[in-house]
């Protein structure tokens, strides 16, 4: 494999050099007056309050608005298992798009273990230093248990953004998409191919939206998840229970005949033919990125609605549009979880940025579309409410 | 206990209130373009560079500029074991004095542990995200060990404010305090008072000063370290055996007849018949805060050079003329450690800013003086480079 080595005329590492990402004070500090605030002796008596009365340090540090972004480095985007080093840069920024969305302070957690029991160790440890914990670019399945248990121990919000983020966002475009082909999400069959991070968490968060699960094929490497297979996973055999009521066998290709809807979060290519075989007016979502599963022009050909992970087509389904205002909504709610009741209402209100203008290549609002992280926020703060999860 | 409520109309509450931090972009984001630079695709690429190359973790991410300020909550000011939340205000006030002094971008670590092998492998863990770890506010003796095993763990700095910088910054004010009445550190006789986490290192930065090791006598509460004495931490036998060479025994007041040096870092009051029975043209330095052992006033008694913790009087010996400058000295050497010379060189360069200016009201800059960091960071990266440990 050739080495990477960055040319410096190229407007990435120009704009990457020293990183991406700065502290700043929102405290003066010019005189001894000032230190005397801000430092000894009057910061003891904000201690004291805090170790009188612990809910204070909402009020009174930056947890309530401060989140940590925490990987380690073993499914970083499409590169794979690179190290927690090397996905520095991705979560720098990510850590840029949640301030700049959501007005969410975020911090890089780059962890030097791969352990499911040292990272839960190291994210219990550092919790009191954050108002909520967003999970990167962790593997699968190691994943799911890690932010189970983290959720569990954990008075503040942890949410797995390659899970649930995406997740969101398919959900809210296959509304929209369902809408605009006068279809009830109930009566649609779907193909979910890739049972990874993304694959279970689309499966569940489509089937509490409405999605019929029976009516769900969910596809792995080895083919489509049915009773009998074996040597599966406990998420997976969870996933086959929960799904496939008709008991289909095979691979992608079986899986997409007369399906209405495909989404493809597994990388790798999908034969055309089996998109082909699709019904009628059906919808694909091909996310990896930077290749789709299905070519979108390909799809065009099959299916009445196209929508990838890439900016250079119509319909980007980006977690963008997800996690800053995710995040801005737990925390204003000052919420102890990130509940699945918050998580649809953070899909219906992505939907509804665009649905009064609606179109087959404009199920989602443009990820850079201000109007959606506030509107997101407001309804993951009610869900949280509602939900009783909420303290302010 | 009363409850310590915050009285709202109190400047120091009304300026903790949301925290003193924040997290900014160094980069633009306004358009397809720039996300696309820096986030997917283009941050692919600084990936993948890393990935080939660790080095260049320093050159595209901000862990070049970047420590975090870890604490276990355990030693807080004179609060003590107030725990991570209530110690979060402290650890944000120095996030502050380190980006204003020393440009150094600051990250507080608040860990809801105290246990020694917990902390450890926390920090160890979270260590790739980070240039640096300034150790703070974690109680002796446990603090000896976890930065000594973290010192040998890491490839980056590790440094305890509370044991090295305090120990630069008397080290520095002593050397100015012996040139004005015209003495030899190495002809001193130096009481310590406190074997805490400053006592043990005042100790040994003063000897490797140049202080006459068997000069000096070391004072815990109960009373003069001696090699007779029982029940003493593995520290405190290795200071016992390190100092004292007369064999001196009893309490304070004995340590101090005919001393030439007191440094006060044990908190508690100090007899003023102790200081009046120092040798004539002495130095004290009592450093707790806020109530320094011996009152200034009355140490101008007896002493001819006085300094406290405390900005309303002259003399302030405050660590922050130390840990910006050495942070960012080791930082711009990309140092592995900060060794014993890159501390003495510090010392040095905080004496040398006040040399021509020596006043016996006046051996240490005040902590204002933008002058310090940058004569401290230059000659901790010569030290470094010296010494055979920085990249840079």
């Amino acid at each position: 494999m050739s080495s990477p080595a960055p040319d410096p005329a190229d407007p990435v590492f120009q704009l990457h050099r020293g990183g991406k990402l700065a502290v700043a004070s929102t405290v003066p500090l010019a005189s001894r007056e000032d230190l005397s605030l801000a430092y000894t002796p009057g910061v003891a008596r904000v201690c004291e309050a805090i170790a009188a009365d612990p809910s204070l340090v909402d009020d009174y540090t930056w947890v309530s608005h401060t989140v940590a972004v925490v990987t380690d480095g073993s499914a970083v985007l499409g590169l794979g298992n690179i190290g927690p080093r090397a996905a520095l840069p991705v979560m720098e920024g990510k850590a840029v798009l949640f301030k700049q969305f959501g007005g969410v302070d975020a911090v890089p957690v780059c962890l030097d273990t791969q352990d499911t029991e040292e990272i839960i160790a190291a994210v219990t440890a550092l919790a009191p230093s954050f108002g909520g914990i967003n999970l990167e670019d962790i593997s699968a399945p190691r994943c799911f248990e890690i932010e189970r248990r983290l959720d569990e121990a954990l008075a503040i919000p942890v949410f797995h953004d390659d899970q649930h983020g995406t997740a969101i966002v398919v959900l809210a475009a296959l509304r929209n998409a369902a809408t605009l082909l006068d279809r009830k999400l109930g009566d649609l069959r779907v193909v979910v191919s890739g049972a990874g991070a993304a694959g279970v968490a689309v499966t569940k968060m489509l089937v509490a939206g409405g999605v019929n699960p029976g009516q769900v094929v969910v596809c792995d490497s080895r083919g489509i998840l049915h009773a009998d297979r074996t040597g599966l996973t406990p998420t997976k055999i969870e996933l086959a229970a929960l799904t496939n009521a008709d008991g289909r066998r095979g691979g992608i290709v079986e899986a997409l005949r007369g399906a209405d809807v495909l989404i493809g979060v597994s990388g790798g290519q999908i034969p055309e033919e089996g998109v082909a075989d699709m019904a009628p007016s059906g919808v694909v979502f091909a996310l990896a990125n930077p290749t789709p599963e299905v070519h979108p022009e390909v799809a065009a050909r099959h299916v009445a609605v196209v929508a990838t992970g890439r900016s250079d087509y119509p319909n980007q389904i980006n977690n963008v549009l997800a996690f800053p205002g995710v995040f801005r909504g737990a925390l204003d709610a000052r919420a102890s979880r990130i509940t699945d009741a918050m998580k649809l209402a953070a899909a219906d209100a992505i939907a509804g940025v665009v649905a009064d203008t609606l179109e087959p290549d404009a199920i989602v609002p443009s990820p850079l579309d201000p109007r959606v992280a506030p509107a997101v926020a407001e309804a993951v703060a009610e869900a949280a409410r509602r939900d009783g999860v909420a303290r302010a």
